[in-house]
């Protein structure tokens, strides 16, 4: 975790103080569950339910679990340890039956449900703000590249549009992946309920709003968290991709949009022309850093037997690597969205600069409908095209199509003015945003 | 793609043959969906589509293809060129207003979803076997390790049913990876449905099977690709696990369980002993070959504004590779387990081999709930347990503890040889067994 | 491999042909020195030895090894029975006392050092292409630009000496990977040389251009190909880096240099405009084919105990296809690089379309030298900039600053014009080709 | 960074604190040589070095430079702000000509280094242990095994040797990993030297023990932190080999060494019989955690022109977190190997556990050189060793040979005695160690 690149929400959720609290909540849960079944005295159950309340309020107090973790060597017995001091005799029905993993992988999953909420929520955020702008900008002629080589015209509300139905299928890949580690695994030391009911694990899952673990081997099966972060490292590949379409938009010579950039403020303190697309290339970095989780988590999965604790090590690392970075990312690239200067004056320039050569492939068309043969057609229109394109675009392919003997027999000058009209492209606009927004 | 790694029907799907294949069902579909909208006369589109019947008994003359791409250097021309000599004049209208993206995206969604067809058969042949065993062994006792060690025990049967579990689970992914990449994109040259209308688009996805892509910007979005290849290195993970757990079984030392080895074979030329898992290391190295595609598809998702180019490559080398491959291994990791030796009388032997120190947290508990403090309840327990380590095994715990004044004062010897009980870690294969295969 | 990325000298070296001929010099140089250590009869070494002279002319009868391994099914014998059929009674003596993979392991080494020449070689062409079009273009000036926006002015002579620069690194580290791979293991089941003297390693070593390696375990050690797979993969790296590069100096509003392309060429049958950089943007999807070969060879190092096989089917496809792509990836970008068309005037236009605003740092020191505060020069020059920037670059900053009261206090016209001397930028191109070119 | 997996000395080259200190000395040091080359005023010079002195052994006030970056917003401005207050007027001579980058790169220079050289520290502690045990075991019996079965014998130190082999390869490759890191530029805004001359860079890189970078483009290129982490990733996963292999050696039924395990310590607080390799696995985790740095670190080459700032952030998580866990890994391994209970004799029982099949090849060839042909020897062989592996081993190869009128007819007792000789295996013990430790 780099504190630069996390905001509080999610960093909190990998914080000792909530991993604890979380803890607590499984073995009270679990205590409760004994009591029903009658594994342990009702009442003390119920008196360590009721102790819950009224610490549900209070911080946890990680030094001094720290300090006992300094002897014993172990973190839920240090965790334990403190938390018996704050019960009377009914302590020691506290973890009864149950094997540390039980606390430990089930407490990732509520960690990691936690943070995808919050990656959900941000999801959310940024489609509102994708949209906003898709729509302010639904009929915003630019031009359409492929290869980095004007193509034809799009509407810079499409390329929006596209970004939103991208990030609607993050959405959707979001929640299952979601649904792939919101597991609870209460069943012990090989995961054989040999000591502990299966009803205790219904009950706790239940109460954590996850479901019961079909079948666990102490640990929670990590293909689970596998699949977890490769969706991260999809949901990352799409920061990256509409971080780069704004890093190209923004090149000196485009200029079609911007970072949002502060009146006064100085891009540089030696060149006053600087203003440089730095949101969208950390965005950039940051999609590698969540990438970098991907592999790690897929090795994790073929533990040993029944576990070995390799994955653990791993996972402290990518837990909260992967979800506060794609957080920080999310919400970075949503204020990006959000503040974007669009010049729809330089997005018309851009498209003019070629002369008008965006729409050869109009008249070649029209030519061939006006009976003449594809070769010919070609012919007559890459023959002023050229002339066009040596130009450097000073001259206009409309201009010499209507001086051109060969042309002017077959189209007429209104004929000719009609299929340089853009509106020809953006027909079909309409369409595309009901397939997109329609869905939402 | 290597041979050796390959079998028929999957890498039929990545020949030209197929690919030619489903390119001509594109543009006859196509043309149907113009004569309908009126794009092209009705009589030829019924030509066209008319003219495909015949051909689909036919087989796709590749090399005379490749003659004319070796001309026109552009592959969808060449094949269209061939294709028209096939037609009379109404082959004009073949590939009308389209750009060759949509025929070439859409006829890898549909190799993708044949791929993952034949993928999804793959994993229920797994599920059928791994449950067939299971069920085989489903009381079958062995011991439960933990970091390689002895733990408590476990069933065989649970070890498969956990094997169940996890390949469910990848059924489940495959089919939602399969939704992923099964859209069809006929939107011209960069996606504003310029020169072709939507319908187009509709009717050709229906005929395929395909749904259309909200949107396209003369490519299919590669996130979906990415999520697909992802999920591919999911359950490549999921193959390694079982084939790891596999060559541990057969190490010499403990030997539960061996790959299939037919009376006669000879494992070594030179040494007549060996008789090595071969099959699932190989398994082991195919499982990463599967995972090397997934960072390729994630960087590339971000394409260059409508498209570049740079996906291309990547698809013609982790398309096939990485479904031919997982194919394979699936397949292979089906007929291991089908076949595989199981040696119950081994595992008992090795459950044994303690001299019946996996029951030790038994005894502790009996000795706390007959009254003793836990730590005294310990110190007994550790007593007797550490003469049966350090005799590596060949003394007997129970019988030490029949022995110790201070047990059998509170034990008797029935309760004892109860707490010695395989079935106490059994009581609950029945509760795993209906969780894991209830649902299927 | 995919055959449209492949060079035939690389592709020969995966052959099986070059394999069992590599195979067949093992066992003939290993014999060579059982004969000279007394282990085989010295004549018997000598006809074993001198039947190899006819042989090296014949080819490998590839399809009658596959058909006796077909029988076998063990590919080290199957050939030994073939090479045997060519001997009279002393073939007994081939391969006495060695292991498979020694056999094999040495053939892969054979086989990376063959693949490495080839990219050494693909190295040297490329630097001396690069050389040659640095020192064509070493002062034609063009705008260096840091996050795609304009900064100072540099050469495009510069950008090639740099990339000149990296892939003369890349020839280093290739050495340095070369010798990692070109190892030789003669050693027997687990390699303590139990039945095959050392001197036998040293001599087929030496006859191979390997050394020996100083202790395998019947394989040779694997961080020894992790490491020439990640060089490859670093390699590759910087292939995309001027792939990228010139990606984007040949985007349409750039356009500062372009892939060749011939004369009547067509771009698009529909576009007349379109000239794509098609060839850099498959480079940069061949890097990430070639990267992704870098993860499975990390994984295939922590091979259990003396060795497993699962390295096995993961050099089966990275090795040819880490190889072959990267030969193919050199070999084109050098053919990029050879022929790119670059436009110096595009260049200078590109540098003036900000009219001159790349030389206000330059203004801004003069004026601090001329006495004024830091603060008030850059008030001055900022206030001359924006109108300049506000412009669009149509007003010139040069004659503004000219007409500035407040500036012509302090700075003769000569001055000024001075500032805005491309020269000022130019003066350690010299300093930096002798850095460059001088080590080479 | 997470604080269980890292150590002091090497956390502290990450703290801002050592940042900052280098940033001075890179400043210092360039106004030294501003000084000497009538940049500046040499006295200015004078002074800037002066102050240096009586700083270097003051802390650093972070918390102060936060503060004015916290209005600021950059970094470098910040610390040169803090800086420049403990200056008098000659603080104006700071930073000349120099750009930020210059300062950032070169003192990342510096940091890696410093950890280069904390891991070079490492790897030579682990030699030197992994040299005293393999002396110390060097003639220790052990089974060899391949594809964890049985092969033939060999002796722990030679396991150990292997060790110490493979990670001499790391110091060398981590040595070349340090050169490849350990440039330094200060070249100006585009890498021309425009402002500020190249001698400078040749001091501060003198003064720095670094070498100047040859050109560099703003940034330092980064192939060379690409290779850099990539020999991380391949020293990562040696030490994952290693873990491995003692994992594997550790097993219930394998038990040949252990992880330390003090007297009086307790393996589990429920199974007394615990003893777990956790030190181990939590080595194999971290591999994967460095190996995950690897591939964001190839994906940092490619920067857009002279540069974008996408790596920085990419090296704020793997920076630290890859040097930091290798380091810790590499010390935790070292503690590993120093403490590791080997046990000879259970190394013994376990070759005897196949009543000697291990020798079986030895027969074979001595039944070949009394004059059978190899397939009569094999048979016979093979007719007693099925015998020996059917009984588990409680049989005994040569007991049965003895008895065999077919064997004994060809070899005499004493023969047959000495095949059974792990001497045999153990002859070349010292021409390996030889080759491997008089090396070093």
């Amino acid at each position: 975790m780099v504190p630069r690149y996390s905001r509080p929400a999610m960093a909190a959720i990998w914080q000792p103080e909530n991993r604890y609290r979380i803890w607590w909540d499984i073995e009270v849960f679990a205590a409760e569950a004994m009591g029903e079944t009658g594994m342990i005295p009702a009442e003390d159950a119920q008196k360590i339910s009721a102790a819950r309340e009224g610490w549900a309020i209070e911080p946890i107090d990680v030094e001094a679990i720290d300090k006992i973790e300094s002897v014993t060597k172990h973190d839920v017995i240090a965790f334990l340890t403190w938390a018996g001091e704050k019960l009377g005799p009914e302590r020691r029905w506290l973890h009864q039956g149950m094997t540390s993993s039980d606390v430990l992988d089930t407490a990732l999953a509520v960690q990691l449900t936690q943070a995808t909420d919050l990656l959900l929520a941000d999801l959310d955020e940024l489609l509102q703000v994708l949209r906003r702008r898709a729509e302010e900008h639904k009929l915003t002629p630019t031009i359409g590249r492929s290869h980095g080589i004007h193509a034809e015209p799009v509407t810079f509300g499409l390329k929006l549009a596209q970004a939103y139905a991208e990030f609607d299928r993050n959405r959707m890949r979001l929640r299952a992946a979601r649904a792939e580690v919101a597991t609870c695994a209460i069943s012990g030391a090989v995961g054989t309920f040999a000591n502990i009911d299966p009803r205790i694990e219904e009950h706790v899952a239940k109460r954590l709003g996850l479901l019961p673990e079909a079948t666990s081997t102490q640990v929670i099966p990590r293909d689970r968290h596998a699949m977890f972060f490769a969706t991260l490292g999809v949901i990352a590949s799409s920061v990256e991709r509409l971080a780069v379409e704004i890093r190209h938009l923004q090149r000196t010579e485009v200029l079609e949009a911007e970072e949002y950039f502060a009146p006064g403020q100085k891009g540089s303190s030696a060149m006053p022309h600087k203003r440089n697309p730095v949101l969208t290339e950390n965005l950039t970095g940051l999609a590698r850093v969540v990438r970098g989780a991907v592999t790690p988590a897929l090795e994790n999965v073929a533990l040993w037997h029944e576990r070995d604790i390799s994955h653990s090590s791993v996972e402290r690392f990518i837990g909260p690597d992967a979800t506060i970075t794609l957080d920080f990312a999310l919400s970075r690239l949503t204020q990006v969205v959000d503040k974007l200067l669009v010049y729809p004056e330089r997005m018309q320039k851009n498209i003019d600069r070629m002369g008008g050569l965006v729409h050869s492939q109009r008249i070649l068309l029209a030519l061939t409908q006006a009976g003449l043969s594809r070769e010919e057609s070609y012919a007559i229109v890459q023959r002023n095209a050229m002339k066009v394109w040596e130009s450097d675009g000073s001259l206009s392919l409309l201009e010499l199509l209507k001086g051109d003997p060969e042309v002017t027999a077959r189209l007429s000058p209104e004929k000719l003015e009609e299929s340089f009209d853009l509106g020809y492209h953006l027909k079909h606009v309409d369409t595309i945003f009901e397939r997109v927004f329609g869905r939402s």
